[in-house]
């Protein structure tokens, strides 16, 4: 196989949740649609090349900076809503039920991955509290080791702004969630925060 | 979320295998891992942009016409290997075993998809074995409905060159194959298909 083909695989092969053949099979459909496909794709990428940038005030991906998330006034930006990662701003917006302003860690704390809280977006999360417009934030992180580890990390930080409230996402049975299927963890979180009918 | 980044996920999700969550996931992993991932990639897919063709005489992708093998004349081109797709020809070469010419047919017939004969390369198979040079052609077809009907239809075809030897690959249990795991089909063609010890 030729150079350039087989680097295109090996790049492709190492993107998350793929792998070899999935690489080799991707490959080879960008080069069987080259027009529908290969070229739409090729020009995409060219074009984000430089217009998406990290929002250097909260961390999310747009093509400005500050971001249209940081920069929409019609939101209320005393509410803070912390999260990990940019794929959860996504995942919080395709709710379209928040309103507030967003600040992305970048990560969590993790011993086993070597992140200390110096890689995270956390002096730049203590700056916007120092501020004085934040009233409100709220630590949407996952309900992992690492998520948990960080979010009492953070809390602690942020118990030098009194005056701003700290609250974290509801625990308790998912929508659709039967049971019977439900962990333990789950079950218990949910019978000991069960709320009057 | 940003246009061109909409756009980008979108083209990504509709690969073989991807959908609008590893589609995302794809995206933010390029767009975090600029130097690393994002510029190679891109790099390469210009490059492969015009370096990569499709070899007019087998089929096979590469950045040579003929291609490499087409040329490669310590290979027996009397043996020509009748395939569905330029993924067979890696998986072929993957073996290491092989040392003849290929003959890329660019799918399989199938009614459900309308693929006929003319959306095949059979004229191009035709006209090689019309050379004279061939001597063997196999039919590395796959064992499934639609590859059993083109391997049947080529065989009928190639009745017009009587000199031409037509073979296909060998049936029978598959290497590591456990015998209560394999279907009845594959066993009954594996006993009938028995060799002496």
């Amino acid at each position: 196989m030729e150079g350039s083909l087989q680097r295109l695989i090996q790049y492709l092969s190492k993107l998350p949740g793929l792998g070899p053949r999935s690489g080799r099979r991707i490959a080879l459909h960008l080069l069987k649609n080259r027009e529908r496909i290969f070229e739409p794709l090729l020009k995409t990428l060219e074009a984000i090349r430089h217009e998406i940038n990290f929002c250097s005030a909260c961390g999310h991906l747009d093509d400005r900076n500050p971001c249209a998330i940081c920069q929409d006034f019609d939101r209320d930006h005393t509410l803070l809503c912390v999260v990990a990662d940019v794929a959860d701003v996504w995942a919080l917006e395709r709710t379209k039920s928040y309103q507030g302003a967003y600040h992305v860690l970048g990560g969590m704390l993790s011993a086993l991955e070597g992140k200390g809280p110096d890689d995270l977006a956390i002096v730049g999360l203590l700056n916007r509290c120092r501020e004085g417009k934040v009233q409100e934030v709220i630590l949407a992180l996952s309900s992992t080791v690492e998520g948990q580890t960080t979010m009492h990390y953070i809390a602690d930080r942020l118990e030098a702004f009194p005056h701003i409230r700290v609250s974290t996402l509801a625990r308790g049975i998912p929508l659709g969630g039967e049971l019977d299927y439900l962990d333990e963890g789950t079950l218990t979180t949910a019978l000991s925060a069960r709320k009057a009918l």
